[in-house]
């Protein structure tokens, strides 16, 4: 669908605003709002100071000219907004909020890293408006680990668990952070704290396995963008739930689609999986 | 867990008894009694004029001698059982289910091809004991078919499904009974028919996928026990849920998870997602 | 390793010509010329009448301004290349083979659909130079061949063989070239045709599994790039050999990759295995 | 093949004797000749002092009676044999390989652990008789050895190398001595020592994958009896092979096709990639 489409089916289309729209995941959150057909970039905003005010977001974003200029101020273009988009810094998303909860303005939130009064603007801005905050915007993460923790009740004590995640030669810590959540998925589904259980590598004489102990393995290597495989081996059988991540893209998309949901809310907080519909 | 140490704390230990236990699965099952350690063996049926009438239970198992002799008599016996597990035929299962009821005795039923008198007789005996009734007492299958409609729901039409099951060279139809299972807890959660949408193997010119479609493929070989595998196939992400069987006893040990389970609940008809508590 | 840096080092590297530099494959081709270490793109080759003649082939293949300006006579260049890779059509193939070999230039060639004139052409211009041939130059699809006949001897008719591939949605044949490749290489070691032995889809009353067949198996869906599984399941144990396309890059890796090897030999045809010392 | 229609065609048939009849591999290589439709049992020896001398060897190994009384001297078989198999210890088969060698019987021996004069000895014998010495004999992990071997140089530097096994949670060690193989496998093709490359489990901040390590991961649950998967990752695709074992008869079916193999060559030592036809 064209720029020129959307404009002239606007009624039904909804308005998105895209906060940090000259970053790298600024850029893919408007070429995913692009991509879908019941959404329409209506405002691009960029932090005070920055080259990129005053450039077309499309052009920025390598999409295209869409007639959207980048400006540095929300309140200039929150009229023109049925749902904002924000995946930047706290300190920028706390203001943010406020301005949003004052005009009546559904959030979608991917800032990580909140302080306490931070969270309680959030609280307090949840009660004016409908946001979705979560850490995590793929629909496949957020179903496996609900997935997860499914499994790990229904086999209780009858599985041994262990988890293996890939990604590519670069990346300088392991576990990854989506391994740490799937595992303690299954932790908190059994009662467990992960850093009880938690083992990384086996070599030597181990002795037999521990029960109830959760096997967390890092393969690294290539360009990877992101495998997760978890096990549940039983005696009898073994179930595995895989995840695996094809392109960085779905990630934006998955906030496009959290904002496509938001805007149909009540106020209040949500996160993906009410998105997902994996909380009812 | 020996027959005798069992016999010393029986008021604690469930006493089950088994339908058909000169048979295949009869013998695995009363294997599967005796390895759980809340479950004793205390009565064994078979039909009317079979050869093993009188013999050891435990010795036709080959698991060594039980002091349970079989009995050709469900009445005989009933009042030595807490629950009765009947995997036969549905005109012996239909007799089995009123004694039950009229003893007050909890079943573990895994007799397919019930006619329509016969889902009277088990919807009646359910309203006075309580019932497990289910085609597949796998902790794993089970799991994985409630895994897959939550994953169906969660993508929409946002993945391509692909089941690709995976059995031994003697196996002489396709695709398996659980892969259809799997693929109509897909097509169910979607509002599909599945034989409107399923493509059995793909050659030649076939064009582009068909949206909405739900690829079946059975692969054969060797001794394969039975493999399961479904994909949620998303632009940038990729699902998978796999079921591997190790071992056929898994069944029968799941049958006994049930009749652990469904001693402690009121008069009902319940299936294996049920026990596993996945209806929660 | 920037052009400046290889071109004060221009005596040890290996200077690379493109044909067709300004299609899909020729702009890959040009990128990973210039990311391998050993080699600097020193001729970019388009037909008559292109209107990117003239144009600067890094910036056509929007990898930064080389200097090599885009032309549209390979005897114009001739003299500036050691390697020539062509990847392009039957026709032009044909005129390039018999300019390198007048000029002692070696070549990778990827065109494929020679008729029995080019074929002779081609059998001329290997005696005269060293040529590379191949219609397939991912190290890991020849590298997956090779080791697909030693599998398929060593098990002899100890194993059952499938094949399953999968590819994005939007794939309008099936299988897949490759997969027919890679079951051929299994028929081949085998004493089998192919034809004689492929099963496509199985479904209904299938009998058990008929000795020596080679099931073929195609999913689609998403954007699967292209991924290739063989099992080799024998009784008591199974061999995969899997290969998956992460990036269409890698195959212009791997003519660059002939290209350095190529420089080295003496006249001759070659093939991909050649490349790999997978024929030694 | 009963024992019956076997001895009817004995001519044809080889005649094998196994060591160590009564104990768990002595019991499956039994099996697995009489299975074989090209070999037949006709020598089966025990220690002195076995209960066992004088029992059926089928009986003992639980498959019927097969004529074929437990002897505890070898001497007093050695004209029925034409191959010895011999999986015992290794005083026992030093004494064993110089009455074959005496006598002109060929052998398959999985005995491990020969001290240097023991080596000496197979050494010698191998002068005389054709002898087949290997410490696996499973067809699937000699061939994903040699294969690996071909792999890691028809990649070389180009890809990462990481490898996966997964044992059952009674394993008291980590990793297996086939994952340490297969490593090694990879280690040697490339020029490398393992213990220089090889990583065990990665946890916390690990910085980037050092190029050229091995990465190598235990899994361990349930009743897994032992699957392998080695994965070449390069930046544009992987290449994996994987082996499962799905029983551990599997071993000494290979045990029975090395000695259908060795009865037809000369006099020398060889292992079982030899048997396979990999060394060609």
């Amino acid at each position: 669908m064209t720029q020129q489409t959307k404009k002239q089916t606007q009624e039904q289309t909804i308005k998105v605003g895209v906060i940090g729209a000259g970053g790298r995941m600024g850029r893919m959150l408007i070429e995913a709002v692009q991509e879908n057909s019941q959404t329409i970039l209506t405002a691009a905003i960029e932090r005070q100071g920055s080259s990129l005010v005053g450039a077309d977001a499309g052009e920025v974003a390598a999409i295209g000219h869409l007639e959207v200029q980048i400006v540095d101020d929300l309140k200039a273009v929150i009229h023109d907004i049925d749902v904002l988009i924000d995946f930047s810094l706290p300190d920028a998303t706390e203001k943010n909020m406020q301005v949003c909860a004052a005009n009546d303005v559904a959030m979608v939130i991917g800032t990580t890293g909140f302080n306490e009064q931070q969270e309680q603007v959030l609280k307090t801005a949840s009660e004016q408006i409908a946001i979705v905050y979560a850490g995590n915007y793929s629909t496949g993460v957020n179903l496996s680990l609900k997935l997860l923790g499914m499994a790990a009740k229904a086999f209780g004590d009858d599985a041994d668990v262990e988890v293996i995640e890939a990604h590519h030669k670069h990346k300088i810590d392991a576990p990854s952070g989506t391994a740490y959540m799937m595992a303690e998925a299954v932790a908190g589904a059994r009662g467990q704290r992960l850093k009880d259980v938690a083992v990384y590598g086996r070599e030597g004489q181990t002795g037999e396995r521990e029960a109830g102990s959760i096997g967390i393995h890092a393969i690294r290597g290539g360009e990877i963008i992101g495998d997760h495989t978890v096990m549940f081996i039983a005696d009898g059988e073994v179930v595995e739930i895989t995840h695996r991540a094809r392109a960085r893209m779905t990630f934006a998309a998955g906030a496009i689609r959290a904002a496509t949901w938001v805007i149909e809310q009540s106020a209040g907080q949500y996160d993906m999986q009410d998105v997902l519909g994996l909380n009812e």
